[in-house]
């Protein structure tokens, strides 16, 4: 009988491959396919799709897995392999083929239904296509839910594996409580950010070479990776050595590009660094999309936006970009934090963005905990809405039509740009205490210890750890509110005086 | 028991859908992969390689094959996608797994040494692991071979389904007999181009802007196809939705350029005129590479270099591009149709075109008739252009090591170039008997007659007839060397007086 290792390796290492080569299809087909070829690249993407979901139902990887487990001593690589491993193919295995078509079925639909709804600005084009994906994440739910789930639970575990809603409530909880009196004071504030300070000519060319500069600057390799203009800004790895950022350019405003590109080379930093050596294997990805989203926000908010390196990159933005020669450290880094209910998430600053999480993760779990109907979903919006942020949205598509990931039966989410935050503040924290005094490197351009540190706490473990684990090793506590509220509150005193 | 033809589609769906995924790699590895992405992307394209080789040599697939012969109707498209099957199997599950990895790792390492040999210019360097791909191509040549094949048949019908290399010989031998004296004329023509005509500055933006126009003149739809810069030209299809061209920009000289493109153009014409409903069924792809080259050349060559598309397109060349104010169709057409012996196949001109392809076919011919050994080939090879060109290289890079094809174990592949000069003339007249005077349409800038003739009797019938058939349908009569012989004639006649 062969060695059950070098034959996990070599099944995994097909998986992966094929995983690879999705994302590189669906980044072609956002940067690059031509406009009629989508009902071709849609075909492709199921084929690749079936083979991978044939691979990983085949008997002979679950036997080899449990093989492996015999033999994988507690602590050891192959036993963290066999425990994502198992991870994965208890959510495959679970769910039966006729499931699994009708979500993707249901999914595309749902994003159709969106599109036209969101073109019509009408809900009801959108209700029945999203009863649908809600009854089959119920149905979901209720098949890989284990004893003590609750609904939610298995839901938030696709995108954060091990996390469990009550304590995503509690994290909610503590920011709905805490910011929601921060936003209030800010608006009595006297002091204003003068947004037309952001204003200006700054033509495509002088953002991206600013742009790519910085990226650069932080680490991000441009021979591992590449950035490419796209309808809307993401990051897709395939393996380390191929990682892609995209952007879109706002010539009138250059805030959008900037920190959209900040925040694309933060999740590439931590493509870039996942350890090389158990690529193709369990645990060459990515941890959690809420680690993921702690990379990203790290470098664009906690680097991106302090003070210190400003005082580098601002001499530098201005030769690159004559526009930004008006910007002086006063009119920009309170703009920079600005701190103002608004009603679109994705335009949302960094102030009230977890409000917004807020409203969409107490909706969700209404949903699935079957307080809440879909017909229900667009006047709860707008009640949550009103309460957590005191605005109602005139339209639909200012409202509950706004995000994509309900049309795509994406349920338990939202969560993650939360739990991306706190990471990156509790992260933040621990590489400060260990670095010292990170401004005086930021302000002289040095980034490359914040990387390293990241390389090594972060980035190198790929999955061998659990997010909990992971963050929890890192910083030296459990993930908790607590840093992530102390930053909020610094930048509230320091912006607004409050 | 279920359809046979259902289930045939099916299965024949998802291989012809993984054949479009690794072209979209290799398109992308060409265009945009970083440059550090190499050895990742040598994996993926092996997985998908593997998991393609594994669908077509399932038993399930043959049987079904099988199946679906038992019903199919003679003449009818299911009896032609049982022969196109049928031949692809054939060639597929006759070579041992053994087989196709050894000729893999072959081809992989070959072509490292080809680019290591052509750093060092030293043929020595490359000539083991040419050694054992002509050995492997032997070995693939006897496994394949049906009674009554040569082994170059064999070889040949990778390339080109069901040429025959003694037809190949007799029109090579035709076209060496006829174009020599052609050649010995020219050189002694008081009329010589001004090749000092198409050097200027041409910056790549205007070269690119009339290009791509042209293309667009010419029919390709670029909603449904794209132009990229790579480091050599090339087309890709991923079905007739999703078609890429690509081009190279000497800023120095328009002609790399611009044929380029066109050339291109014309493959991109035949992909985008494939059969929609037939699309992932063994008739859906282009049936040989002769007849995909008599696209590519027709388009490039009888049109682009004829003097009533120049009648049309120079004013607008002279309007996109300051540096071609100076030509006159005087001094561009001679520079268009120039006739000069030259070492290097690819920078050939149309006059002597062949008689590269000439050297390279005798010299294949010999290996694989035992009557030529490895060693021998770089004496061999000077010997032959001293012969057929009246030239010698003064170093390898020149001579034997200037293509690529031999270093990746293509042989067999050289011929489908002149086929495709052949099958275009032959085309080109008969759309000449049914259309008229296709001059009149140049020079107005009305190509669609052409295109349409085109996808009526070439571009539509994807491989549901063998090239040889449908050569003959669309020309109405068996290919020759006649037609294109007259080509050569007549523009030996205009531009050199011969």
């Amino acid at each position: 009988m062969s060695d059950p290792v070098a034959r996990l390796h070599a099944l995994w290492g097909e998986i992966a491959d094929l995983s690879h080569v999705s994302s590189l299809l669906s980044w072609d087909q956002e940067t690059h396919m031509p406009r009629r070829g989508g009902a071709a690249r849609a075909q492709l993407m199921a084929t690749l799709a079936g083979v991978r979901h044939a691979k990983l139902v085949a008997p002979e990887l679950g036997e080899t897995v449990e093989r492996c487990a015999e033999r994988a001593e507690p602590g050891s690589a192959l036993a963290a392999e066999v425990r994502e491993a198992r991870r994965i193919l208890h959510r495959v295995t679970r769910l039966s083929e006729r499931l699994a078509r009708a979500k993707a079925e249901a999914a595309a639909q749902g994003h159709e239904a969106w599109a036209a709804a969101r073109a019509a600005r009408d809900f009801a084009l959108f209700r029945p296509a999203l009863e649908r994906l809600v009854a089959l994440a119920r149905e979901e739910a209720g098949l890989l839910s284990r004893p003590g789930d609750a609904p939610y639970d298995v839901l938030l575990d696709e995108y954060e594996p091990g996390a469990r809603a009550a304590d995503v409530a509690r994290w909610l909880g503590d920011l709905r409580r805490e910011l929601a009196p921060l936003v209030a004071a800010a608006a009595h504030s006297a002091r204003r950010p003068a947004a037309r300070a952001a204003s200006g000519s700054f033509p495509r060319a002088a953002q991206l070479a600013f742009a790519r500069d910085v990226a650069e600057r932080f680490g991000f390799d441009f021979e591992r990776g590449r950035l490419d203009e796209a309808p809307h800004p993401f990051c897709s790895g395939f393996g380390p050595d191929d990682v892609r950022l995209t952007w879109r350019c706002d010539e009138h405003d250059f805030r959008p590009a900037l920190f959209g590109i900040l925040h694309e080379a933060g999740h590439g930093l931590y493509e870039q660094g996942l350890p090389a050596a158990w690529q193709r294997t369990p645990l060459g990805d990515a941890v959690s999309l809420g680690v993921h989203e702690s990379q990203s926000r790290l470098w664009e908010n906690m680097v991106g936006r302090s003070a210190s390196f400003w005082r580098w990159a601002l001499p530098r933005f201005q030769e690159t970009c004559p526009g930004a020669r008006a910007l002086t450290h006063e009119t920009l880094l309170p703009l920079l934090h600005s701190c103002e209910p608004s009603l679109i998430r994705v335009e949302a600053d960094q102030g009230t963005y977890d409000l917004h999480v807020c409203v969409r993760f107490e909706l969700e779990r209404a949903l699935f905990a079957g307080e809440l109907e879909v017909a229900e979903l667009p006047t709860a919006w707008d009640e949550a809405y009103a309460a957590t942020l005191g605005l109602r949205a005139g339209d639909a598509n200012a409202g509950v039509l706004q995000d994509i990931h309900w049309s795509m039966g994406a349920f338990g989410y939202f969560p993650t740009y939360t739990l991306g935050n706190l990471i990156a503040a509790q992260l933040f924290a621990a590489a400060r205490r260990e670095l010292g005094d990170l401004d005086l490197l930021f302000e002289r351009g040095e980034f490359r210890p914040l990387l390293e540190w990241l390389r090594e706490h972060v980035h190198r473990h790929g999955s061998f750890y659990s997010a909990t684990e992971l963050v929890e090793r890192a910083s030296g506590k459990p993930l908790s509110s607590a840093d992530y509220l102390a930053q909020r509150r610094a930048d509230a005193a320091e912006y607004y005086g409050v």
